[in-house]
């Protein structure tokens, strides 16, 4: 088998998974006002356990060589072990705050490195319906439509996506609103919607011109996206210009043109 | 014709007259990623003045005598003069950020107040085709289907929603940032979508607990989600804790239960 078809496969069998879980999500979301507050909890645990399960029992099945990481079997364990094989990274419910709430922006997202390269990422939002999919290699989609990240060069025009984390200690927390300041002070303006995988997806749909977010829970919230991003023309990096390391909990986004500015006030305020 | 008969066609009306600028809201929001930037500005400017116009005409034919305050048309003028009289209160496209970048997130807003009350509110997302309404009295609807304020009592559990705003200077940005740095070490976590109405009404659906934003536009931005917050149970004031005032440019929203420690933590970080 060819490459590309394999990779073509991956996909296949990547988007079956996502809609399979979006439709546990789906229905989740629609009951999560139903439920006393203890059922929330249980109900995203729930949720969030019978999506990965689902997700990586139909992937293990049709390949049964590669590696799986996960978040909600991976960050029990704390470290995660990246290795050169064909290795899928889920997280079966990006979001979960918003699931919780009932706020429609959340996803699954499942990416596949191979020699550590995301290569194939699918982000679906099963509440709006938005299948965002990419090949390396092999462009990126949104409902099978070609996407491109945005042609923006001015940060002064630029909208720009983080999130607050979920760390509050102190320092986090003046580190975190400090660059917001500086931030403010350059950019169009700020959205902080709640899903790191779809922040990602947005710039590469050219919803977004810049995204940044540090400290996020691993790499199963940017694997998915990456591939995506870099395939609809935009770049992914670190907060501070360096190479983009899927491991590092840091992950900055944008097409190319604005990248050195954004870099440089991300820099400014740290 | 009994009090509540037209209140009810006045909410038919509005309601006639949100999806008619809906959709042409829709047909913009997916031309924007075809055009010039020039042609971006023009297209917002183009879409807000259709809009207006359309929801105008078709209110002022049905009701001549009532009157009319909007956006496009008021805000030119500087001063907005509420009066007794029923009066329709419009902002045809609120997110136009949003609107320019395609980010799906804006909406169609109609208030009517009669005696300066709040009466009758449609808040339309023609994107997502979600139709938020309340009639004083009568309930909230998303869709048709009653909704309810959210029932949380804990800041620490609750979601916050608020936006940048559009003010640039160090003194408004640095108040900003210092009240999101105050309140994210008191909330579970925070939201910025774009949208005022849509805030209002994230609120009466239960998404969000917590929202309040000082220094947007106009009445026209909760002329429209006021009533469906407090058909839904929730409450509107000023995040001082004072009554809320529709022409203040000042708004905060919630159920009843968070209110009192909500306005606690507004106070202190201002």
């Amino acid at each position: 088998m060819a490459e590309n078809d394999s990779l073509s496969d991956f996909l296949a069998s990547a988007i079956d998974a996502a809609k399979r879980a979006g439709e546990v999500i789906r229905k989740g979301f629609y009951q999560t006002k139903h439920v006393e507050h203890k059922g929330v909890v249980d109900l995203v645990t729930e949720t969030d356990k019978t999506c990965e399960d689902l997700i990586f029992s139909h992937l293990k099945q049709l390949y049964p060589t590669h590696k799986f990481i996960g978040e909600e079997t991976s960050a029990a364990f704390g470290t995660v072990d990246l290795t050169d094989e064909p290795t899928w990274i889920v997280d079966p419910l990006d979001g979960t705050t918003n699931f919780v709430h009932g706020f429609p922006f959340m996803c699954v997202s499942i990416g596949l490195t191979i020699g550590k390269v995301p290569t194939v990422g699918v982000v679906y939002n099963p509440i709006m319906d938005e299948l965002f999919t990419g090949i390396r290699g092999k462009g990126a989609f949104l409902n099978g439509n070609p996407i491109k990240a945005s042609s923006q060069t001015e940060l002064v025009k630029s909208l720009l996506a983080t999130e607050a984390g979920t760390k509050r200690d102190k320092l986090t927390l003046d580190a975190s609103t400090n660059r917001i300041n500086s931030l403010l002070s350059k950019v169009r303006s700020i959205r902080m919607c709640g899903s790191c995988a779809l922040n990602l997806c947005g710039i590469a749909c050219g919803r977004l011109d810049l995204f940044f977010e540090i400290g996020f829970g691993g790499p199963w919230d940017v694997a998915g996206g990456a591939v995506i991003v870099q395939e609809a023309g935009g770049v992914v990096y670190d907060p501070s210009g360096k190479d983009f390391d899927i491991t590092a909990q840091r992950v900055a986004a944008s097409n190319p043109f604005v990248k050195d500015a954004f870099v440089e006030v991300l820099r400014q305020s740290e």
